[in-house]
């Protein structure tokens, strides 16, 4: 397996695409529209929020119709037509049509996807130029703007892929996201569009694309806000021309694992690029009961304003690491749990270490952070990726409205 | 009921106390004890966190073994004693044992409360000469003294006190509370202490507290972090000489009412004085079908870092708070669901009403929000109450312990 460098949504065999600015945001990219040349299997996963989108309640509904078959994405953002009702509704049924008669592909087999402020009716005449400008130019090379097409307040553009030899034929995965802020998924995402040319049974692409985004996805939190617009997806149009993988085969695990790999650099790069962030945190929460335990505490960690802001301040409070872990309904033994950031024990089962003040004031001070929180109680661990909490996500968060 | 103007501690019949700076904060008073004329009934109700403060461990451990008797408290503020292993729990019985020995009062009727800074040990050169400064002084007057002494990141003393009559007798009830940070208690609090002259039976004052507690402390968040030291207790002495209380009267019912208005006074001043906080905001989630699920979506507004950041910039950002109601396991029907801000409905039945955007923005200026959610599925009403997320409260918190 290897990563591609510069990788674009249409690297793999048969998509194009192409992006535009239509006027959801003020100034960048805000839609875009991927194409697979055939219908491409799908298999996805969407917010658990109760409060969901209306592409994404419309998304559910045309993958059952069509039995997860899918041939075109489109995505807007600047606008997440969320918490808009019935004329949410209308308005992505109308965009889908709309789209469809333009590019040729029934109705059935497109999805729209959008993310931006919640609340507010799309402005579907922006729409409709949007997709007037782009329908006719999608091409190999307009995959590279969709990166740009689907950001909100993201600094950077989240485009990834790898490739791997699939019985002695290259095939590719390719993946575009977003953050960065309503980060906390929950057997879903922020946005995940993935595009491959695998050849692959559409059992084993829906069970191991859920298991991949299960640990890379749902392990990360910017804020602990899961949104309306979640949606994680992945076609696979088969045009590589592989032998069709099968589960539980050797080549299910090759793919299983580039998909992964994929995945997590993907919902990394989130993480590294939340709102306000300046720090990277990785917490690793071992040796516990169930890996559901492990993974509560973890994001108990995670999630803490308390945790956030020592971390952004570097300052060692570490007795604020060990509350929230105390704080999520699992119990374990204090008296048993050894506390190391970034290699050092700093509380061995249950008592503080003696250290020097300085030493582990430094500690703090690097941009990657590892806080490993070993519970001695299993054989269980989470990993959860987060960031900090900054002066910057308030400026962000207090204006990004008005 | 009536509430008594600069009430102190010591108002009911039969408590003394006295304060002083020991040390443990930089300027103000950080140590203060109180004192029953006799052992008096206690009710407390400690932190859920597994992370328990020293204190806390040990104090459970005094009120089972002395059937909830309690005739005297110590109180230090700036450090927790928590995240202290065995060497806590030593510093928690010396310091005990030194009190008893100076005020004739047995160790076994003696409960330590400790808030401040997690994981570092308690100086107990300070703490024996603090005791040694006070433990000649205790007065009605010191009661005065004790607001102060409990304090952390507070930024105003927080004493209340209610009187009653019961059967023509006068019975008072006093409290004092601590901030303003780590402030989402569970089955507990922060730190209360409620002293009164009131003559109760045992279980009627427990049943009462535990329940007056449920509906106030625990209905109140700042940051959603639960801490290390919450407790609330309440002292009764019996010394007002009213006809003993037993539960299902109307007496037990006056006590009631009037303990819990005085519980709801002291938990809303730590919302008003939350850490950086610039409004008081009152979230009241109704027509749900239990009263957990009603709680569980008001946390859930209550907690989320994108409303209290919206909330901080006078962002009327409503689907901020619609998809944080939905991110909590809790399943309802979002076309049934109105929002109101302050009176004025934003969204109606699951669709967003076309309101003039000025006027929205106006509805969040106020300092007192009313956020109103209805959810239309039953009979049930949870109100919470919280701060906003501000600059001042990373600051607070990035500088804290450095």
């Amino acid at each position: 397996m290897k990563f591609i460098q510069n990788s674009k949504i249409t690297d793999p065999k048969g998509y194009t695409a192409a992006a535009t600015h239509a006027g959801f945001k003020r100034k960048r990219k805000d839609l875009c529209v991927i194409k697979s040349e055939i219908p491409a299997k799908c298999a996805a996963v969407f917010t658990k929020n109760v409060i969901k989108a209306a592409p994404v309640l419309a998304g559910m509904e045309t993958l059952r119709k069509s039995g997860n078959l899918l041939q075109a994405i489109i995505i807007n953002s600047g606008n997440a037509n969320a918490g808009t009702g019935t004329q949410g509704l209308k308005d992505v049924a109308e965009t889908v049509a709309f789209l469809a008669s333009r590019i040729g592909v029934p109705e059935e087999l497109i999805l729209a996807s959008s993310t931006g402020v919640i609340g507010e009716l799309l402005d579907m005449k922006k729409m409709r130029a949007g997709i007037a400008a782009i329908y006719s130019r999608l091409s190999v090379a307009g995959g590279a703007d969709c990166a740009e097409a689907i950001l909100t307040t993201d600094t950077i553009e989240k485009a990834f892929g790898v490739e791997i030899d699939i019985d002695g034929v290259s095939v590719k995965i390719c993946g575009i996201t977003k953050g960065s802020g309503m980060i906390a998924p929950n057997m879903a995402t922020t946005l995940a569009f993935v595009t491959t040319d695998v050849k692959i049974d559409h059992a084993a692409l829906k069970s191991i694309f859920t298991d991949c985004v299960e640990h890379t996805y749902n392990m990360i939190t910017v804020d602990g806000h899961m949104s309306t617009n979640d949606t994680a997806l992945v076609m696979a149009n088969g045009l590589a021309g592989n032998p069709e993988i099968y589960q539980n085969t050797p080549q299910a695990e090759i793919f299983k694992k580039a998909l992964y790999e994929l995945l997590l650099e993907m919902a990394k790069s989130i993480v590294r690029d939340g709102e306000g962030a300046t720090k990277f945190v990785t917490i690793m929460v071992s040796q516990v009961d169930t890996f559901e335990n492990a993974r509560k505490m973890a994001f108990g960690i995670a999630n803490s304003p308390l945790v956030k802001t020592a971390i952004f301040g570097q300052d060692p409070n570490w007795g604020r690491i060990l509350s929230a872990a105390g704080m999520v309904d699992v119990v374990f033994d204090p008296d048993r749990v050894d506390l190391l950031i970034n290699g050092t024990t700093i509380f061995r089962k249950g008592n503080p270490l003696r250290l020097d003040q300085g030493k582990v004031a430094q500690l703090m001070t690097p941009i990657n952070l590892e806080i490993q929180l070993l519970v001695n109680n299993g054989a269980n661990l989470a990993i959860v990726y987060t960031s900090d909490l900054s002066y910057e996500y308030i400026k962000i968060n207090a204006e990004y409205h008005t």
